[in-house]
Formats: structure tokens, sequence, C-alpha cells
């Protein structure tokens, strides 16, 4: 299996340099010729809608999604709508920025009933999916890691998100496969190919051993177990040939100086991905 | 759905009060009438194998599980020997104890290769099988959450676990479903219902949240997410009326005084279980 030739579809997951702001982050990734971004919400909401489009535009990125909507399922119908209102915003923000991918990590029950926070995902995206269209934005479901189930997502495995996805045209919904929260299941490849024209995103890290930390205990790639370029070239054989994401929640690497995070990404996305 | 109305199928899987050893585990069993227990091989080797037997035997108690066998992968062709080994001593000290089930928690891979890790659980599961049957012993297979894919079991899934058992007869290998491992999967119920006369053991416990640990972060039945009613119901629809182990892994719980867990965990399985 070959390595990747060049940093082009390189792009830096924003949570990844947590203290960074837009400003900085789009600095350094124009410093040290990463070419794309993917923003959260709040980094944007701090800096501003529009001036946060006008930063990566100057400093030439693209963003290569916005994270992130979802979070669907709520107890009464008014909070649902509300969290349905949020996602409508999210979209137009993404538009916005100029990329086409809102990724949705979909939201934990807020009972004992995961089958109907299931359910109640299934609707929120039913409600969101033609307006996001209507703004040029694709939503890509990302299906977390089943220890994340009770706290942020009931959509935990790639096989789920495909069976939410296919009941929307390709065009409006797709799937996003991170290898941190895929990289257990026995279905994986299997799920991976039945994706195929419906991966709007690639995202890497890793999972190391011991595991610090159940949210920042994801390790850079190549500190960890997972076989990252294996997962790629199967998400490539499917015809995906977009941006590459480097996204990692770890304390350790939050405390690094950013411009050494960037290099080390860079050098490691070339090893090991 | 109705509640349990004895304690008649109770067991204390003794990891849920760590600090006790075999004899004051039972003794603890027989003041408060739990009626089983599961035992786990440190604090039998500990003991004494036949002693163990002697003192839950004289405490009037069921041994439910053994736990545990597996741990089956290994980098070396020598070394997944040694494992091999280790399983029929395993067998041994079940039969010896007086239970038909070696709880089987079947390891982590040696490297990246975690397809090939599971080949090796295959590979070893049949090389302890027929000896276990000699023994009159039952492998339960217990997948174990996809966080411990790393460091503790490539059987993540209960549909895994279900196709790695019917490769042998039913007799011979089986399932443990324990909720704290499977509650999140969407194809709970349906493998449940696949593993119909397979089940060998069903354990519970809570999923709380936050989850403060990893590894020591499961909750008392009642104080977390999981709808562990519904899926002892499921369990029992497939003909299982066997023990149910309460197995939990909680520093917290662990500090407490042991009689104090037992009468919790009475009340809690009356109420959740």
């Amino acid at each position: 299996m070959s390595s990747l030739q060049s940093l082009d579809r390189l792009s830096l997951n924003q949570i990844t340099i947590n203290r960074w702001s837009v400003r900085e982050a789009a600095e350094g990734c124009a410093r040290a010729g990463v070419p794309s971004i993917a923003l959260w919400r709040d980094k944007v909401s701090a800096a501003g809608l529009a001036e946060s489009r006008r930063i990566v535009d100057a400093h030439g990125l693209q963003v290569s999604s916005l994270c992130r909507g979802g979070m669907f399922p709520a107890a009464t119908a008014a909070e649902r709508q509300l969290r349905i209102d949020d996602n409508r915003r999210a979209v137009e923000e993404a538009a916005a920025l100029g990329t086409d991918v809102l990724v949705l990590v979909c939201g934990p029950a807020p009972d004992r009933d995961i089958a109907g926070a299931r359910s109640m995902v299934e609707e929120g995206i039913a409600k969101v999916a033609d307006y996001a269209k209507s703004c040029g934005v694709k939503l890509g479901i990302e299906p977390l890691h089943p220890m994340y189930a009770a706290e942020r997502s009931v959509v935990n495995t790639l096989k789920q998100a495909n069976q939410i996805a296919r009941q929307f045209p390709a065009d409006q919904v797709g799937v996003i496969v991170d290898v941190f929260h895929v990289w257990w299941d026995p279905e994986l490849y299997e799920e991976i190919r039945g994706a195929a024209g419906r991966i709007l995103g690639f995202h890497v890290s890793d999972w190391i051993v011991p595991t610090p930390d159940m949210l920042l205990g994801r390790g850079m790639m190549g500190d960890g177990v997972i076989d990252i370029r294996s997962i790629r070239h199967a998400v490539e054989a499917t015809g995906y040939q977009g941006p590459i994401e480097v996204e990692i929640f770890n304390q350790a690497i939050w405390n690094q100086p950013g411009d050494d995070v960037l290099a080390t990404m860079q050098a490691r996305y070339l090893e090991h991905v």
C-alpha cells in the first residue's frame, strides 16, 4: 500500500490545535503549507462569521467542513425544534464559510430509549436536508465510537450512518469516516464499500494504548493501533479523493505549541496515512 | 415489563466487591441470601482451587461461571500455544469449581492487524472446545465493548460472538450477554434472538453519565442509561433462565463495605433488572 506523496489533501481540523483562534489557525496553516482547514462553530462565532471567511480566504485556505450540526434527540417536541433551528443556522454558516460539508454529531438520547433517539435523529435530518441542499451544503453523518453513545451520539456504526444516509438523495446526505470511531468495527470494510458515493469526509488520528482519557485520549497518527493506511485505501477505492482531516482531541497535544503540532502532523500524515 | 420477583437467579460476580477473598465473598453471599457467585481465577488461585470449592459448597452457593479464559491472540505461535495451555487449565479449574461456564475475554491484537487477531481467537477456541466439552465445561464468548478493542478483546459485538460460536456445537461454545458491553448496539435485539440456545450467561450493571473511567466506570443498576429490563426480557425470550450476574468494575463501589454493596445490589436487582 502506497503512502501519500503530497500534502495536497491535508486539512487541519481546528480542534487539533484547540488553543488557536480562526485567525491563528489560518496563519499557522499558511505558514506550514497546510491547504485546508475544518472550522468549529464556537471558534467561528468568536471570530465572527464574515470575518472568519475573510481570514481563510486571505490565507488561501479551503474549508473542508464545518463542525458541527446534529444533537437532534431531545425530550420535547419544542426542544427538538430548537435543535433543528440550530442545524439550519449551522447550514447557513457552512455556506457562508465556503464549505459544502456540515458534519453531524447526532446527539445522545434524552432518556433510556436509544431506539427512540435514533428515530429522532432520522426525523431531524429529514427536516434539515432540503434546506441544506438549497444552501449548497451536504450533511455528513459521522458515526461516533460506541463509547460516546450515552453522551454524544446514538449513531455508532458506519452501517447505521449508511442506513440513515440512504434514506436521502446522495447529493444531500452522506457519511464521515473517522478512523478513531470506526477502526474496531468487524464490518468496517464492507460498510466503507457500501458508502461509495456518499463519503463526505475522512478523518484521521490514532487509538493509543493505554488510552489516557475517553474524550481527550486520541493520538497522533502512528502512535496507536489503527491501520490507518488500509482504511484510507478502502475509502479511496470508493472514489473518494477529498480532504483528509487530522482531528485529534488530546490534552497533551493541546499543550504543545501549535506550529510544532502542525509539523508533526504533516510528517505523520506522509508516514502513516 | 415485569420485574423479578425473587433473588433466585442473582449471582455476585466477585469483581463487584473486589476487596473480598473467595471466603469473604462466600460468607457475604450466604449472609445476604445471594444464591450464586461468579469466581475470578486470581482470587481462586489465592485461596487454593480445592479450598475454593469447599468454601462455596460449605456456604450452599452455586458457581455461575469462572472468569476468565481467552486472551488468544499473540505475536508468535509459541506464545499462542501458552495461551491455549492456560485456557485448558482454566477449563479444569471451572470443572473443579463445579461450574459449567468458562467466560472468555478473547484478547487484543498483538499488532495493528485486528482481523488477524480475530482469526487467532477462532483458532484458539477451536483448540480448547473439545477439551472443555470432555470436562463438562462450555466456553462463553463475551463480546466486550468496542472501547476495549485495543486492550482487552477484539470480539466487540454480539453478532461477532454469535458468528464464532456457531462454528461449534451449541453444547460446547456459546455467548455471554453483558448489558454494559452491548447496550449501544443497533443490532442488539436481533442478535440476542440469534443467540437463542447459546446464551450461557447474562451480566448486569449500568452505563453512568458522565462515565468516570473507561475500566472502572461501570455503575450500579439504575444509576445509568441502560434499559436493562428490556434486554433481560429479550434474553429470556430466547429461553434463558439461568443466573444473572452483577458484574461492576467501579472504584467508588470497591471502596464501600461489601455488605452494603450486596444490599444495594439486591434492591437494585429487583427494581431495575
